[in-house]
């Protein structure tokens, strides 16, 4: 990385303590990796014991007292704005007040806390059991509580979590997003889903071999631009892209033979946070420079390479000799049809596999109960019930069984709460950096149409991936996109798409 | 663990210390176990900083001066010789005083040239081009000798390196026993390859789908009491057996098709090693109670799971009904056919798969190699050609290529240098451990040859396994055989079982 010359030597200071935490914290992501794909079960409890050391120590060699010494020498040194040593700074600075606020023993205890409930989690929702999970959410959201407090808040202690992933948003400012977003959806939905009545509901189901599977993932991910030479695709109960070091972004889905559908978008979806991850300065690992802003800009890498692109127009037309080659019985479906059906739109259980108009309402649902839940006005042990009654009024189906209800997303068992509207607010910047990228380039949708994704790519590698933490997360989508983050480009986006 | 109640601070001080060395020694672990099988290619640079900083963490915790303190302390308070407080602090004497007598910059330094070696190793062997791997060879075996040099020797700076394995052990005594066994060999060698003449070199040549492999691996593994909830198995290019921590032991094979024999008893040998891990008491993990005393004493495990067990006289009768189900080529063959087979003696270039006799041959080359480039009288440059010369005259075989020479094992690409002689020590141990095991237990032959394997692990166990190091390794084998280890005992179970 370059440094300005007349960098004083306290900067210096900083990029080598930043090198360190980050030894520290991604051999975490590397356990925690292994934890989620190949541990043997009775490892747990020494894994714990381990992920609590070393976020522990990452967390102690960053608290220190001459951290906040180099830093105050660096703000009094001042680098102009245009500096890439101000955009480190700006976050160091956020991320060390944040940090000090905190003892290293409640990290420490967090960390361990989160891989029992990790795995709690995974066989609670394995046997529909909610019973099971509860006293790990007991304690995860106690501790997280904890943190919030600590590290203090004016309205909200919510607002104190969701800082952690999107830096400068609110609890209020998403309640206020949200019931602007909510209407635009149900003008939405119901013509859509009169749309998608015609399409029948399991029309790709069938029998696709997880070994076909993977190759024509792997094969897609390939060529969006996802360099399998410095990353790789593992099995896991839920998808997730994590990175374990410079060169090392690991990407996991799920398998089910009787379709192909989730294990490929999952894929798509979770190479779309791995392009992001790639794209960073590699040589910046570890400092803000060289890591991703924030979640909802994360988001909005992963949804727009599984919605924008891979649920777009003409994808289907060109990748469908390719799937033909794979899944043989996808021979009788042509790419219209097989549009239709990822395309469909109708109330579902499962998140991950919902369509893009309702998908939102389940980052609604889940916004509300992580809310109540952090304010103490909804017990952990009334989640299930009020769950499935939310669910009913917004989405007018029963939940027969909690895997498919509360139980279905890993967030909260690793104390994820706060993150989920980050998933919402990405859709939003996605749809505007593809309403930006468009008006920018005439011939995108002729690239996208013949699998030219290279365009695409090399310009969030220039507007997103390359920026790092250089802007704060609305200062990067302003600067990209002109505005800031709105409902306006997604409802038009859903409109235009889903109702025509 | 259970403590003397009269045990000083300063030796919980020591376990707290013991403990936080072995997370921080373990995560390094686990990811040397992700680079030797699943990480990406270009992740390799950050994850030799990893492992570096991770080691050279470990040792930092462990040279502080206060920990030295620590041990004089609890000298003076003096511990029975009979207490599990007196076996620890034998082995922390021991390895402090190594410790302390090596800059931590050293043991990073050796740690990242190592994961770099480790890669062009398996560049080389794959292209079997030496070339590709002498600069790394040069690099690891001049920090080698540095690191002898730290340690200290009287006769040979190889004696400096092989106490890291085998404590006690020097080159002059290796010599010595190497000279009484050679000739032994010999005189076995003739007649036993003159009785395999008969049995066809390729007789068990087929199809044997890596699939159907794995399964029957894991099943016999099993069945000698590796226990999955603890371990699992993955594929590598050298086999090996690595504890991640509590409950996790990870043992790993490589396949070939065209034959099961292979990956096999790699899988027999390095589960031998995993039930020593295994078996180790679980809470002292990290203090020298609860760890592996020596590399013969480990090998011991692995050689006796593998060759006196799984090449033993009634192995196959047992498994054959099994083998045949997930190999059904194989029941062309009988029971004694499949045993003749796998204990035909012939010389051959792997020492991995190499039969009993020869396979102490392999050794000798490789420790006569070894203690010529410590100390200084053969180059690596003329590894190749000196290794391929001393191969013809021990082996009567010609080799035309290094991957099946000089570059077939992992060992010097990683510092493993000084390690080799102690496969040989493990088949002499193995030896006088079986004979022993059959002398007290008459039942022996007969629950081996139904398939009962308990018993003999059980005998393991206590004499063996749950002793950590809490005896010295010569001490240890002394108390559970009655005699030191020595060539007699080895020699005659190879006499018996290959000339009759």
């Amino acid at each position: 990385m370059s440094i300005l010359p007349e960098a004083p030597a306290s900067y210096k200071k900083l990029l080598r303590r930043a090198r360190e935490m980050a030894l520290a914290a991604s051999a975490a992501s590397a356990l925690t990796w292994d934890q989620e794909t190949y541990m043997p079960a009775q490892a747990l409890a020494f894994r714990a014991e381990q992920l609590a050391w070393l976020t522990g120590h990452a967390h102690r060699l960053f608290i220190a007292r001459q951290v906040g010494q180099w830093i105050a020498e660096c703000e009094q040194h001042g680098f102009p704005a245009a500096a890439a040593e101000f955009g480190n700074l700006r976050e160091w600075r956020r991320q060390y007040d944040r940090a000090t606020k905190v003892p290293t023993r409640l990290v420490e205890k967090l960390e361990r806390v989160r891989a029992h409930s990790r795995e709690a989690w995974r066989q609670a929702r394995q046997q529909s059991n909610f019973a099971l999970f509860k006293p790990h959410l007991d304690k995860v959201l106690a501790l997280t509580r904890q943190m919030a407090d600590c590290w203090g808040y004016k309205d909200s202690p919510y607002d104190a979590l969701v800082e952690g992933y999107e830096p400068g948003a609110t609890a209020a400012q998403l309640r206020q997003l949200f019931s602007e977003l909510r209407p635009a959806i149900a003008s939405v939905l119901a013509p859509a889903m009169a749309k998608s009545a015609a399409v029948p509901r399991d029309l790709l189901k069938g029998h696709y071999p997880v070994r076909a599977q993977q190759d024509f993932n792997r094969n897609v991910a390939e060529a969006i631009g996802f360099d399998f030479h410095a990353g790789r695709i593992d099995t896991t109960t839920h998808p997730f892209c994590s990175t374990l070091g410079t060169g090392d972004c690991r990407l996991t889905t799920r398998y089910s033979e009787a379709e192909f559908v989730q294990s490929f978008y999952g894929i798509l979806h979770e190479a779309g946070h791995g392009l992001y991850e790639q794209g960073l300065v590699q040589e910046d690992f570890g400092t803000p420079n060289g890591s991703a802003v924030s979640l909802a800009i994360h988001e909005s890498q992963s949804r727009l390479w599984e919605n924008h692109v891979g649920r777009g127009p003409a994808f289907w037309e060109h990748w469908h000799p390719v799937a033909c080659e794979h899944f043989p019985g996808l021979h009788k479906f042509s790419p219209a049809e097989i549009t239709a059906a990822v395309n469909r739109v109708a109330p579902s259980f499962i998140r991950v596999e919902a369509d893009q108009v309702t998908y939102d309402l389940h980052i609604i649902l889940r916004f509300e109960i992580e809310v109540n839940l952090v304010e103490g006005t909804l017990k952990t042990a009334d989640v299930p019930a009020y769950w499935n009654e939310q669910f009913e009024k917004m989405f007018g189906l029963k939940v027969a069984k909690d895997s498919e209800g509360c139980l279905q997303d890993i967030h909260w068992s690793i104390g994820l709460i706060g993150y989920f509207p980050t998933y919402t607010l990405g859709n939003l910047n996605a749809a505007q950096l593809m309403r930006r990228a468009a008006a920018e380039n005439q011939a995108l949708a002729g690239e996208l149409a013949r699998g030219e994704y290279k365009p695409l790519l090399s310009w969030l590698r220039e507007k997103i991936h390359r920026q790092g933490s250089r802007y704060a997360p609305r200062e990067l989508i302003r600067l990209a996109t002109g505005e800031p983050t709105g409902i306006r480009d997604h409802v038009d986006y859903l409109s235009a798409k889903f109702v025509g």
